[in-house]
């Protein structure tokens, strides 16, 4: 009989795994071994196998250990950013105003166009900072404030950069059909025809494009254009996902569902045929409370309906200029449970394996032998706390594929 | 003519001085000096005396400088923590099942008597930790958990010592009439005395007590009850300050003002009266959007009347494991925006220079000549950023009189 050795083994941790049904997939006094990037043993420290060692052994002394957080909507990559508008509109500034004093999202879009991909790498970064030390190690990053291909090109190249600065897992989302950018007010056929039928395929064969994404709203763009759009992506072999029904119910979820898309995000709107479609397409819900807290909207998303028809619900930080400029995935955590009513176990199913699987990975989001080692000790010594706390630096440590940051 | 040499100079500086009445008090490419732990200087970089020197200078090259924060109402002492109880409610348990569990303020209670000073502080630190982590040099702290002498003692010392072992300011309020112990169930009269006629005294007498506190709700005290302690601490020579009208209107707020209090804290529901007695004695309203948020409430403080009659108003945590686990000062001013709709510049004002005058302390909360130099520059250049930003690690540095953290 061969010695078992390990790269890494954690002892005496109170480990959330998420893996099967059991509230939290909670181990207490647990143990997780880690070898080549990925986890080789995770069980009670009472099963250990007699023998087994590490190079690395860390007593966590009851600490909570979880998987490591997968935030999956961001639209962190941005120009400047408007706490200028936020502070015209709480001194009563009207939209109208706003909008002329230069705000809005037309002026994100006008800030990213103008920096260059140094200045929005060195801008975006520390928010990318600011959720990894908060504990998320995969994290979604959408285009959709260039608006044009040299712009929408940079936003992605810099979401890569980010990814390889930091060392976490960065998916990215082409975010065409985000916003018709002022250039267009009167061609709006001919932006969404330069969107699916030049940039797309463009970055697509470029390898920045891991996804493809739209917002169908009233104050966006109709299920038509954003079917033209899906169509493409479909050619193209890429996965769809959608801002949906977040100020109206406009069938988004259904379409996306039909076209298998990974997710329909916000949702506050759905209706029954919506979450039908997810349910049988299995389309992850992605809640995104930061806006909902933000907007200070009223309109609940259909969390219990979800629910019952066994949509996986996901959460995410929605990190935007405009809508959510939020810097904590945990946050918004907390924020599911304080405002959506969620319980902290699906909450915290929702920043991890629902997350991963909102992204299509199936390689994290859980701890179980053969899942990356993407790994966050916590101040903590119960799941709960992690949703509990609001605010305060509650990670301990942080390992990607078994390696400390 | 001699030579000027200050111990630190900030250069190309945005100053948030909230110094006059212009918005935040705002320097643009500002300078501040500190000598023997105070500001020596503060003024526009071309004003800045020639030939003045420091032994050290820092160019901040835009970064914003603002006061060190001032958390002016915290329970961050405390034993355990309540977030089985948040989950509880989360997976629909009602208030009598989880009091029937052992949870609720007495879960605190007991947690807190069991501790001992030495696991009460390793306990609470990290909270207070937390709050400096986020720009905080000067914090207020209650007891109230203990409801017996030597309990509460044990509280307010372990408030002492966490200002000493972080070389913050820590303000102690004596708040014994917090809740009635269960011991006192039947016998509420003879708690008032004990809280009003031994504890108090005692606890005063060892220096402990910086202020007077109580809970006059429904719930807790009536306004006879907070009457008596107030007269005592009247005779005893300490401010007074209550949690008022949180939940209903008790008169609380005209009952602290005429003891010309330090501050009503809380107001949701305060009404016309207590606003002009508020007025009329100087008391600070401080308003705690971090409990409004966890209960969610929905009964706003009257802002624009408090705004009208000239009451200062303070923002601050509320940290305490019940009703407000919130360990970020910036965020309940971001909460006081979004939820209270308060402009960036009065939130702001919120957390220094009123929190400091709802504390008593007149030397602090300004960037001003002869104030302390506790300081803290930002990840940020906009003085709206601070309350735009939701969560994040936005702290590039903390000075506390003049020497940096
Ligand atoms: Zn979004
Ligand atoms: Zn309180």
């Amino acid at each position: 009989m061969s010695a078992i050795r390990w790269d890494r083994l954690f002892t005496h941790a109170t480990l959330a795994t998420f893996d099967g049904d059991t509230p939290f997939g909670l181990i207490e006094d647990g143990a997780l071994a880690c070898a080549d990037g990925r986890i080789a043993w995770v069980g009670a420290m009472r099963e250990l196998p007699d023998g087994a060692t590490a190079t690395h052994t860390e007593d966590l002394g009851g600490a909570l250990l979880t998987p490591g957080l997968v935030d999956c909507h961001t639209h962190l990559v941005f120009g400047g950013n408007r706490a200028n508008e936020f502070d015209m509109r709480l001194n009563g500034a009207s939209y109208e105003e706003i909008a002329r004093a230069g705000g809005g999202i037309v002026s994100s879009v006008r800030a990213s166009r103008a920096a260059d991909e140094d200045t929005l790498f060195a801008q975006s970064l520390p928010r990318a900072r600011a959720l990894l030390a908060d504990g998320v190690t995969t994290l979604e990053i959408k285009s959709g404030y260039g608006l044009e291909l040299d712009a929408e090109r940079r936003m992605l190249r810099v979401a890569r950069r980010i990814g390889a600065e930091l060392g976490i897992t960065v998916r990215t989302s082409f975010l065409g059909l985000h916003a018709l950018p002022p250039e267009y007010k009167e061609r709006r056929d001919d932006y969404v025809a330069l969107v699916c039928d030049t940039m797309l395929p463009a970055l697509a064969g470029e390898g920045l494009v891991d996804a493809v994404d739209a917002f169908c709203e009233r104050i966006a763009f109709t299920s038509a254009e954003t079917r033209r759009l899906f169509e493409r992506a479909t050619q193209l072999g890429l996965p769809v996902k959608l801002h949906a029904e977040q100020l109206s119910d406009q069938g988004g979820a259904a379409l996306v569902a039909g076209f298998h898309g990974l997710s329909a995000d916000h949702l506050e709107h759905l209706g029954n045929a919506g979450i039908a479609s997810m349910a049988e397409a299995g389309t992850v819900a992605v809640l995104l409370p930061g806006a909902f807290y933000a907007l200070r909207e009223t309109h609940l998303p259909p969390v219990a309906a979800l629910r019952e028809h066994g949509v996986p619900i996901a959460i995410a930080t929605d990190c935007n200029p405009g809508t959510s400029p939020l810097l904590s995935l945990r946050l918004a955590a907390n924020m599911a449970c304080t405002l959506f009513r969620l319980p902290p176990e699906e909450a915290l199913r929702g920043i991890t394996v629902n997350a991963a699987r909102a992204l299509g990975l199936i390689d994290r989001g859980t701890l179980a032998v053969g899942q990356r080692a993407d790994l966050v000790a916590w101040h903590a010594r119960q799941p709960a706390e992690l949703c509990y706390w609001i605010g305060g630096p509650l990670v301990r440590q942080v390992w990607i594929e078994g390696a400390p940051m």
